[in-house]
């Protein structure tokens, strides 16, 4: 049928995550997965969050089943504040959000006019980058070494462009796992602040430290109210619930404020009061510290394994945390072909180069390992080495 | 402090809702308040939701905390799609959103560029209203009778400004409580089809109707796929869930799952179960039911008071359902005034104006009447009338 009307722009070229298409081959039994960023089910406090969801729909039935106001429930914002008082400035305010993607998606439209550019780190989370292309954006990157963003490259870019942010995860950085260091937080945000840049700083996965030091939040550092830090509890409480939350100037979060009347008029308050009574209750110190433990044997296992069964010539990253290793193959392997023979043996991961907004990268790959079990991590992580060693002969 | 960098221009003039600010008020001990749009808290059905809450999360709580799919809960959807049957049509989808709100948004983004037309109905809902400046549009208006849309000016206006699409509550519609005929229905649908306008049909109120018999919706007699319809359980089940859904042409709910990737990735999965068991344990006909009878008393009570109490000289609807009166004032009555001196005898309403996106109307206001009990309500149209009396002496 002929369409009588034309969809705006900003659609043309989007096509959706390539990763969650994927996801469909996941279902294949006996299939072992490397390629989901999820936490693992099997440590949800699911039993807990039944207990206060039965006794707040319970007790405050009438007030948590009402609308509510836009920028969260009350108490639920003092408690975070109260969480976050070591980065919260005078002038900085705070509003919970459906997961802080949709904190992504407030920052963007509050700044972004058509054609205005983003900078995002190479590579960098697909969610993110996809928001900006939607919001107008024209996104510009930045790559990342060892220690973060390669601070000449983000002047000279922040020189040619203008741009109206910086989109950075600082922390156990989703896909790359690489954490920005201390050192390189200041750098980023005097280099920032210098050319009246903003900077959104995602920190999704900083709770998630299996050993060295805690790192401070660039926002911890902001005294001219440049820094919006996005929060979330999908990677320590649950992500079906759809709780972050934002801490920025206050000017900012009053836009946010205002597209979310639009959005979705408020966070679900079931899912608020969840998150508030897990954290009054004091579960949630205790339950951070067994997902750590217990992550970091994922972590340990998946690392054990790709050192004994990898071959040489692959390169890959040994993070302090968070949910992902990224391996780097040898140029004349490409990570997509890689992928469909590796499906035919049953294990999944996804491919490194959709990360990259300007693309390239075919021989990179992002590998999870909080989903699957310790088995899994052994027998999936074997039998890619075996695909990779028959790479020539499987893929021509 | 001076801000280095400069909000997108779509805020400029933007304010936020006039009538969220006034609900500071509304604490004020004493105080009688048709001001909202709330459904009553004491019909909730919170127990029942409750128990639903616990045996899903005891049950399936890996799947219900876990990521879900954009689209929605795949059981939900199938509910939802044969809930509505008699409209979908073979080139339609669906998909859940946080709340019907959220699909407003969606199908501005998904249609405007900057400076395009989205004309809505004069009066409409404010928070739409919002939404579509947010989305970069210029909006226009087609003022409302009786029974609906001014067929000519809407022609008028679609050749005029070749809008991107047409906003529409065609029943008990917010804030007039104006229900759109059977026949102008076919009218409006066969006009923007005639020039390719899509329609917006947001139809939240629809089955909260207390008498006469229920009217098609637009969408059933859409043979183009020019309808994106939008519903909710807000009114029905529970607001603070954030539950709706949109119904629409393949090819714009594709759009819409883009959209919804970046905005909060999905619906929180707890709400969405929730909204699917009450469905499916058969409690939605009898609650809705029940509701109806309620409101149907509050309705009345208000229409018998007002009868009884107010001027003459003041006109107002009959409304067959929703939750809204609408009244006009003589012309030199001012309905912000009246609003102020109202406050002072503790009852409050929210003036008309704000919800003409042209400004004027200063003499028109709503009267909510699902929130205030049936004692409440006679003592509050009575406390307004007394005002209205003294209308010269008490605004002078």
């Amino acid at each position: 049928m002929e369409k009588m009307y034309r969809f705006a722009e900003r659609f043309d070229g989007v096509g959706g995550s390539e990763i969650r298409k994927i996801f469909g081959l996941l279902g294949v039994p006996g299939m072992i997965s490397f390629a989901g960023g999820n936490p693992s089910p099997e440590l949800f406090p699911a039993s807990t969050i039944a207990d206060i969801s039965e006794q707040v729909l319970s007790d405050e039935g009438r007030s948590v089943l009402q609308y509510g106001g836009t920028m969260g429930i009350p108490q639920l914002i003092d408690v975070l504040k109260e969480k976050n008082k070591g980065l919260m400035k005078e002038d900085d305010d705070l509003i919970v959000l459906s997961g802080s993607s949709q904190g992504i998606d407030f920052l963007a439209r509050t700044m972004v006019e058509k054609g205005d550019v983003v900078l995002a780190e190479s590579p960098s989370f697909l969610g993110a980058l996809q928001t900006f292309r939607l919001a107008d954006a024209d996104v510009k990157t930045v790559p990342l070494c060892g220690d973060g963003p390669d601070i000449g490259v983000l002047e000279e870019k922040i020189k040619q462009y203008s741009p109206k942010f910086f989109y950075t995860i600082p922390t156990f950085q989703n896909p790359s796992g690489i954490t920005m260091s201390a050192e390189k937080r200041k750098q980023v945000y005097e280099m920032c602040k210098r050319y009246g840049v903003l900077i959104l700083e995602d920190d999704p996965y900083a709770e998630l430290r299996y050993e060295g030091e805690p790192l401070p939040s660039i926002k911890s550092m902001d005294d001219c109210g440049l820094v919006c830090k996005l929060s979330s509890f999908s990677k320590t409480i649950s992500p079906g619930l759809r709780v972050g939350y934002a801490v920025a100037n206050r000017e900012i979060i009053a836009k946010f404020n205002l597209l979310k009347q639009g959005a979705d008029v408020h966070t679900s308050n079931l899912s608020q009061a969840i998150v508030l009574k897990f954290l009054q209750r004091g579960h949630y110190d205790d339950h951070v510290e067994m997902l750590c433990n217990t992550y970091k044997e994922h972590r340990d296992a998946m690392l054990r394994a790709i050192d004994m069964y990898f071959p040489d010539n692959i390169a890959y990253t040994r993070p302090q945390g968070g949910l992902f290793i990224w391996v780097t193959l040898p140029e004349e392997m490409n990570a997509r072909k890689l992928f469909d023979a590796c499906v035919l043996e049953k294990v999944a991961f996804v491919s490194g180069s959709p990360f990259f907004a300007e693309g390239g990268h075919e021989n990179t790959l992002r590998m999870n390992f909080s989903m699957p079990g310790l088995k899994e991590i052994d027998a999936g992580v074997d039998r890619m080495s075996k695909v990779m060693r028959q790479y020539e002969y499987l893929t021509k």
